[in-house]
């Protein structure tokens, strides 16, 4: 959907920002590029000081941009405290969201009898529905999707293409998982007996709560007992696995490939960058940050900054790192000293032999 | 399926351990749970003594316990040296293990004519068998399955939905796969011809012998030639990666996110730990034990437990860890040396001249 | 198909290569195997020398091996520079590649009216086509994949069972991607807006070019704005994420595991070992190597090869590894200095007072 530029300012102050207009307000935009990619109808925006010099060279009608940047003359400038959040209501504006197609009750979806379908949801062809299963309204399931029996799923409940969620998980509302991710699965429990692995069944389940989003290719285990717990809001990249009984708190963020064994407790608004992995049975602090790859062992406080393996605040661990690699200056120069020493106790022990 | 604690006790006993009740024998048991979710009518566990404390805050009616560990009176202990053992033959008692819906021969299952299914399969719609492929007895199929030409499957083989055999896979009886896995694929097999990548053929296979289970979205390579072997009884958890040829012993245990590189020979009892790497072309000797996050760049004796990039001797690998973490005061303590060495030269110096 | 050891000398010698043949040019083979696992009547080779004591034990009829190599008499011997190369186009004759089973235009796999089948592409049964697609001539694609809208496939394309497209995906000519991967889901795009993440509509797609081979299980998100793009003739192994808007260049080979942020720009021929990670907006230049596990954060120039976390030129790395491995014994060296240090002081001013 195509707007103007004062059209466009109008959007972002309505979400409380305050942008500012240095250019024409009737110029008519119709999409959101990158600097590198925009071309002339595109607005597009600088939020990374990195990119700042392809201002001089991008082809946008317009830029979004913080109050002090310079910018080419000819090029219309929104200035705004937080470009990021105001291109993300332009993107919305111009683009809004995916729109999927809806389909009827489908004969071709295999739903089972007992299952109840909420208004309006579409159930593609290809997806599996067992029993007892209760799906909201607005919901889409895509092909090859399979709904365990007993799951739970709220309305306008998103489940791109082959999502298996296996029995009793609880979905809440505006709930969106991404292909081939698995919720439910058991997970790894099982009791040493002579030598052997003895399964210990996996009677609990998961629950994911309002508006979270899970990325492709995840797994999150079932609980052995209890529940497994997304909290409301978080959001999670791709290729994640959570282990049996983990609950996660509120507003969380997860990049790809972090993997939680079981058990571990994660308060609200936590970051864990990619490739983190954190030991079970441990608490993780609201608001706490695991630095990409980190391997955390023991809790973390509120509010702390982690990093390394084992996992250590950033600061310290900065430091470490910075230290490690003066190690060869340190070891050359003990081996100076162990010199100097040496030469010293002889000129001492000449002395004093002179002196005798 | 409701019991008594004597009838709880009796089970345990029949496994060979030897229980001891502390209350009342008639109570009538109905669900197990943990010490915090639980409630009137559960019986719940305590094996890691960091939880003790919610011994006394437990709803349970009953818990399973060390026999040293102090309970409240009103609590109906069952006390055993392994909490954690007891415990599992109680979830089985009273919970059993998951069931799966039966479905007849379908018509909507695509079934290759020159498949054998074995006697009570089931097939569920939407699972592909491919052709010349053999299906024990009461194997269950779900949806989204695709079984590729010629595999071979034994009895009791439980494919959870949408995963993935490539040609020619073996299956002993009772394994488990879980949702999105996927084995047999090609591995990473190209050799260089003029700056691009020639694909080899990959023309050997995958085979899983008997009692493995292997976790969610899971992908394990064929291999080039010969044959990917998971040993008997090992099992895996989510997102595992296996590459060509590589060929693992009985009895393992796997962690999520482990990955190991072509041609690696591992032994029986081995443990792998949480986003373990393993390079390829070596041996991890049996009942060896890799930490967490470690990266094994060479041989692992037998009974040997490993840590760290590249992993040392988890002895070695703390104390290292220690002596890292020291660094900073080393530095200065180094410092101070070279310091005090310049202060005695010059004091030395000083001397010598007086002396002179 | 079966051949003698003259007919597969004169195959390696078409590539160019010179083989020179120790034995029987009338021997017929049947088969390529490992050493290890060979039978009368196939062809083996040795290319790493740690398995060059095989030779004594092989059932081969013949190996493909480096001219300088000692072998027993009676082994047929095919003499070339790189047996690797060798072996790879004698798997190709003697095996050929994977043979995919031709279903015709199937009512059972579900094909939008709108969307544009190739000549004789095989759509198999469980397979989703999307409004508006495009799949090119000769195309494959197995059971339970699923094609967005307006994915454009180019000729000899193959997907192997429930490989997820979403919507505006791009492959090229003879893309192959592997069993349950999944290509252009959203990326983690959220705009902190008053403690909640609020979702940025991910515009952009995923174009990956000509002859790129993906892996099992892998995660390769669409970009924001503009394009995620895959080089032509880069090769994956599983379970690899790559996020929003990274682009790739040529002839790269990436290995299982392995995770990029977003905006990461990547040359050619890089190599990207298992388990790697690459933080958001860097460079790795042509020609570059990243060791296992590595941590990159920072720009890495064409040809480095860089190891560690954070990761640093692989001679550094390992130096900085010995010496930690060194830190006991730097420890103790200090702590001997320091008690040298102080004896000497005590002697010195023991002289002065003597000497006073």
């Amino acid at each position: 959907m195509e707007a103007t530029l004062a059209q466009l300012c109008e959007a972002i102050a309505s979400f409380g920002l305050k942008p500012q207009l240095d250019g024409d307000p009737d110029c008519v935009i119709r999409r959101a590029a990158t600097l590198e990619d925009a071309e002339a109808g595109d607005v597009s925006f600088l939020s990374n000081p990195k990119y700042e010099k392809m201002l001089q060279t991008t082809a946008a009608s317009a830029v979004v941009l913080k109050p002090d940047v310079e910018a080419p003359e000819k090029l219309n400038c929104i200035r705004v405290d937080d470009p990021y959040a105001a291109i993300t209501i332009l993107i919305v504006k111009l683009h809004g969201y995916r729109q999927h197609r809806r389909v009827p009750p489908s004969s071709a979806a295999v739903i089972h009898e007992t299952a109840q379908i909420g208004e309006n949801a579409a159930i593609h062809p290809g997806a599996t529905i067992d029993a007892n299963v209760k799906i909201g309204a607005e919901a889409v399931i895509y092909p090859g999707c399979y709904v365990g029996p007993r799951c739970c799923l709220g309305n306008n409940v998103l489940l791109f293409p082959n999502v298996v969620l296996y029995d009793d998980t609880v979905l809440g509302d505006r709930v969106t998982i991404h292909a081939n991710t698995v919720i439910g699965e058991d997970g790894l429990g099982y009791a040493p007996h002579e030598g052997r692995w003895v399964k210990i069944p996996q009677v609990g389940h998961v629950e994911i709560e309002d508006d979270v989003e899970i990325g492709a290719n995840c797994a999150i285990d079932r609980a052995t007992l209890g529940k497994t717990v997304i909290g409301h809001g978080t959001k999670f990249s791709n290729l994640i696995a959570i282990g049996h009984g983990t609950q996660i708190g509120p507003h969380c963020l997860f990049v790809a490939q972090a993997g939680l064994a079981g058990s571990v407790n994660v308060g609200e608004h936590v970051t864990m960058a990619g490739q983190v992995g954190v030991v079970g049975h441990i608490r993780i602090g609201n608001n706490a940050t695991i630095g990409a790859k980190a391997g955390v062992t023991s809790n973390i406080p509120d509010g702390e900054t982690v990093l390394g393996q084992p996992a250590i605040p950033i600061g310290e661990m900065r430091r470490q790192v910075v230290y490690t690699q003066r190690l060869p200056e340190l070891t050359r120069k003990v081996k100076e000293l162990e010199a100097e020493l040496k030469a010293l106790r002889k000129a001492i022990d000449d002395s004093a032999f002179r002196a005798s």
